[in-house]
């Protein structure tokens, strides 16, 4: 089942990357959270293809409409700006969608329409004859499905279905932020073989060391954020964005790609989240991270850099207020230590090129192959990283979610 | 999470009465089906207030289109005839819908509007000295959701919910007929006092003694699904079907509502389908089905009546070709058995009524309760068939891809 | 999967009638919880055959012994009172086991061993030419398989395996009677043909109208405890279960069996439990108590009889202290509603008969079919009570926790 | 809930790392599979401390017992071999174990006893005073708990509970190899700074270049296998097997620790295997390996190495007979290819070590910790090759099954 998160807190999303939309269902939202649309396209709009300038050319404006879940007595707040049409032969028919309003614990769903694909020639990649593009999963989803497969794009393995990561991911780290002032954030840390030198990671360890305070202060939060969407591309290291930048508009320009890694940062974590074992938040999120699209490895806290170390070194020293140090990443056996949460994942780069390269047709006859047309981003990791701070944001409910529930006792409930 | 099914066969629903529409994905459906959306519509068509003479007298022309998971490489066959638009703000967008093609093995998500709602006066109803009305869920879930619910109908707890049912139901069953002939038929049994003297469950039974062949012929199902199409209200038994028509008819100028009973029958059902306990088919399907909005009480094969036998009166003999009887229903221990499937389902009467009634607010404070406006149902049982046929249809897919996961063998995949 | 309930309390259970024992995981218990082994034991002695007087005159002594899931740190308590040993070859091994102690949040384990299987001659049911006993399982679960089959009984599909449902339902129940009152009982309605003329349903209903109390008193409800557990067959009718118990025992003799009704009552249930439609309370419970084994009915409140009322009859009007009656049986749109939650099923009679039958062999030649030797239980309903009540444990205290989780705020956890 | 894998094919775990057992429950299995509980054995006699030269000196002699889920008329061969015993009060009950038979497709359950424990004094962790071990989840686990936690070790975060692992994950490789010839292995790659120069990856890609064939001979396999078994460390480097097992023995003796790198290798694995996108075969091998007790960081394929390259090095040739290289390490778009399936963890040091270290009570009271006995594995990753391997082998099992499931065709079933 196409289903992210759960069993409290899910998203499942459908809409493949040239279908007419992509529709997703948050489940488990908790009632009585005040949402906004607007604040859910926020999102949305860092993901979104033009969304930044070192993206794909494509410019798509993603609209999202609400579908379900939200309620408020003021029905003109609730249903106000934006609405849904559908034609079925010669029967029309239209409907308000929701704006804001709280949620009820019902699901909520959304949709996306893809308004923005060209109805274009699809006769290389047609049938039996029709060309495997390297890096893709032409080959195997075709064979796959019997041949069953829209040639198109590459289906709900194109990157577009993170649409509805972003969806859910916002409803999720808004209720995180509400609730326990809880923000995620990612900065690239790597283009190609260009390093940036400052991290999200340091910045924040070196503030907690500072202030000897565990809890973030939300300003110093907010100027980070403002900074990091100043910034040429997401990172908190502003020569390293614009190099990096400029050597993405080269390879653009040599029609190649370029691999990066992103680090994921979340602060304020509430503390003692996390199963054991095997549903524990590190099997979790490294499953969720290190599963996205072109994503080839992915590290909690000190990641591979621990090998080399002895224990003496890198075990983490308590103190009465926080841990001494974050070489854990924010998770001990799985379980949240209200230390920042660190990740980092590296992703491949893009596999559509605009060079020759050697491939086969869908029957495995062997070709030349050269993409005839078509737009990409050089570099993926550029606008990957609300979607990872999405997908941390619904393990992170989720955990919470399943936390509280654990706190079961005799006042649960009441009604007569 | 609100999902039928699963975990291969699976549908999502989103949704509530008065809201924007109903979402629905419809997860593991196998790649290489070809569906048409006039063929979902015309289940959801049995569905719909106003879809015959006894329901509701509203008119909702729910209209099914279709977001993702199918493909064919004639554009004009999958685009043609539907088609979506949003706006947000300014901003308009547009998209056609999916019309026909063969399923991905994607995700397959669906929405219908609701549009008939009227804007109405909901003040009888809001806030803590809102009106509670009886029979309904009202105040519970105002109360479990602290006051965060949709007070305009009844949320996903309305009836309107199982559109998602039906969609993902017709897409099993036109399954499990292409495949294996499967036919799932209900036939109501039981109006108020008015009982039905024929039953789908005796014709079927005397045509396998009466012919010695289990597999029943496609044109002996088709002559009955014609007659049950045409019948004044869905009954195998015309006579009934009148006088039930008429009691219903009756009861509505009173005001009032009616309890029935509804028999479902699943033919050609492929034997050796469901898990032996904690997950059995007979558990599945009980629960599906008696867990159906209104329904008080669900029955499996001679249900409550084996109480009062003997074993000995119980047991069916079995032959070489069929078993002689069929007081289990086609399950035993949870597994087909291949003899026609055979549940029942007694539904309460409608809880929405004309009359004087006592109740509370939210707050618990006592009122002689008067609905002010609103239409209903007087007989929700009139309308169920569809549903219950799809909830039968979805359990029994599952099953059949879980019965099919054990046929594991060195065959299984071949790329290269 | 071989699970009950969940996701957040689960039972998963592993082990076929004549296999060496029954195994079972209680997954999702809050930490914190005092338990011995002895309480659990108690409820087990009721499931047993040779439990009380009237089931089958097996006496397997059934001992569970724990696992895993407990501590404390008083050692000598905590591991007194039980021990495994297992021999692999020429090695042994000891272990003491957990006698009693509190619940650490992680999954609890427990065996019982099947040490009363004779290892007699089964040649009767041995390869393709065995033979089928009509009723059982026997000839689905052998093609289900490929024939392979464990033909010493009937697997997971044999009454044995609920000793895992009602360890995991013991321990729900526990918590649920020391958190919230919630006392779960069941009694046998009826036997054959006869009827008993009281009920729990009825006695619990007249003690909240004469208290105009929604919480039933603990005390009236331990004398009702005691009323059943000294009764000739468990029901609150003393007169019905004294005929009843004739009748079995005359039915033995004829070497016939009886179907029964149970019905099953739950107490000083915590409302507003369950959620909407897909996992609603009433489906989990139709499904679970429908679906276990002989049972080919099940009713929630009213059940069946509200088909032939109207509205304005079945609705239950509201009071500021409760409802002022419990047609609906506690659920209203499968949430709960406080009131006593009502549930009955019915089951077939018992399979096994010393009576000559038509069957078939495995490969389906027809045989007549008398069973050689074997004992059995000629009323299954006789000893099914207490897995009744544990399904139900089960399934509330996961509701339990599901509305708990829904109660997240700022107050989640603390660490530092 | 403490599951690995699934929906199909799945294991659940229970029992911590000083409890009297840990218990495993294998779901899913198909039927008719000749499984013989020497071979399971085998399997985990690789996991156990004391199974090698290099690992903790504790050795556990940890034998299973088979509890069900198998079966053959021969109940000699069945039956012979091992044995369990209970004893509660006076009271005692045996009964034989499965040594050897086929699947019946139900549960499979198995049981380790933890004989070795020594009753020790465990005052330094006990109560609100108890010190806390750096590194580990004694502080975490304590407050989720409530201070209900078993302090004899870390419960379930303890690597003792992997036996489950290893059971689950040796029936599903057994059942892999006889069906596909899928093997997979593992070699330790790195330990604190030394770097083995020969790996599994390296080697098997040469073979497939030089024989042109996807397919890898059994016999290289079995003497590839040999080898690893025969090394100092299991490592296919041997001078860097004999130089690491040195260091080891040194650091041990300093009583301080080491991390490792460990490469995990599926050879023959069947292509077209895995979901698409959130349930993708990427996701869950990410999660599974990357979740894993100490470790800190996954990569599939290249891994992170992939980050500095362009997408015209990147890219992997499609050729007629395979693709040309392997930087994708078997999965594209998280479905298997066919190409050898290659994933890459890092562990951290062991977090026992023999030094003082800064660490708190359980009520954050700040103390010089040092641990005052205990024996530990200064390296695990010498130990986690055959968890690591039985993990992949869960996933793949479950992935095949779920790619069987959709190939759903009229031929499904037949009983008469």
């Amino acid at each position: 089942m196409e289903i992210l998160g759960g069993p409290l807190y899910a998203v499942a999303g459908a809409g493949e990357s040239h279908g007419p939309a992509v529709t997703t269902m948050v489940m488990g939202c908790p009632p009585g959270i005040y949402l906004r649309r607007a604040a859910i396209q926020n999102f949305l709009d860092r993901r979104r293809p033009g969304g930044n300038r070192h993206g794909t050319p494509r410019n798509e404006k993603d609209k999202v409409v609400l579908l379900s879940g939200l309620y408020q007595d003021d029905h003109d707040k609730l249903l106000s700006g934006s609405s849904l049409q559908t034609t079925v032969g010669a029967d029309a028919f239209q409907t308000e969608c929701f704006e804001e309003g709280y949620t009820t614990g019902e699901p909520i769903s959304a949709i996306v329409l893809s308004t923005s694909k060209k109805s274009g020639d699809y006769t290389q990649f047609a049938g039996p004859t029709g060309e495997v593009r390297p890096g893709h999963t032409d080959l195997v989803k075709y064979h796959k499905s019997n041949g069953f497969v829209d040639i198109r794009g590459g289906g709900r393995s194109s990157y577009r279905a993170t649409i509805s990561d972003v969806i859910g991911g916002s409803i999720a780290r808004i209720i995180l932020r509400e609730m326990f002032g809880t923000v995620i954030l990612t900065s690239i840390t790597q283009v190609g073989t260009l390093r940036a030198s400052q991290t999200l990671t340091q910045h924040f360890q070196d503030l907690v060391t500072e202030t000897g305070n565990l809890q973030i202060d939300p300003k110093r939060i907010e100027s980070i954020e403002s900074q990091l969407a100043d910034a040429e591309i997401q990172s908190i290291d502003s020569a390293f964005a614009a190099n990096a930048a400029e050597l993405i508009k080269e390879t653009r320009k040599d029609g190649d790609s370029l691999g990066a890694a992103v680090e994921v940062v979340a602060l304020n974590v509430p503390p003692l989240l996390g199963e054991p074992l095997y549903q524990s938040l590190k099997l979790r999120l490294m499953g969720s991270l290190g599963g996205l699209h072109a994503v080839q490895g992915c590290e909690i806290g000190d990641g591979f850099q621990v090998v080399q170390r002895r224990g003496s070194e890198n075990n983490d020293p308590v103190r009465s207020t926080s841990y001494a140090s974050n070489h854990h990443g924010g998770l001990l056996g799985g379980v949240t230590t209200g230390m920042p949460l660190v990740c980092r994942v590296g992703f491949k780069p893009t596999s559509t090129i605009n060079q020759p390269q050697q491939s086969v047709r869908k029957n495995l006859s062997e070709i030349d192959f050269r993409l005839e047309k078509g737009r990409h981003d050089p570099c993926v990791g550029v606008r990957a990283g609300v979607t990872l701070e999405s997908r941390v944001a619904i393990e992170l409910l989720n955990a919470a979610m399943m936390h509280q529930s654990q706190r079961l006792g005799p006042d649960l409930s009441k009604l007569f």
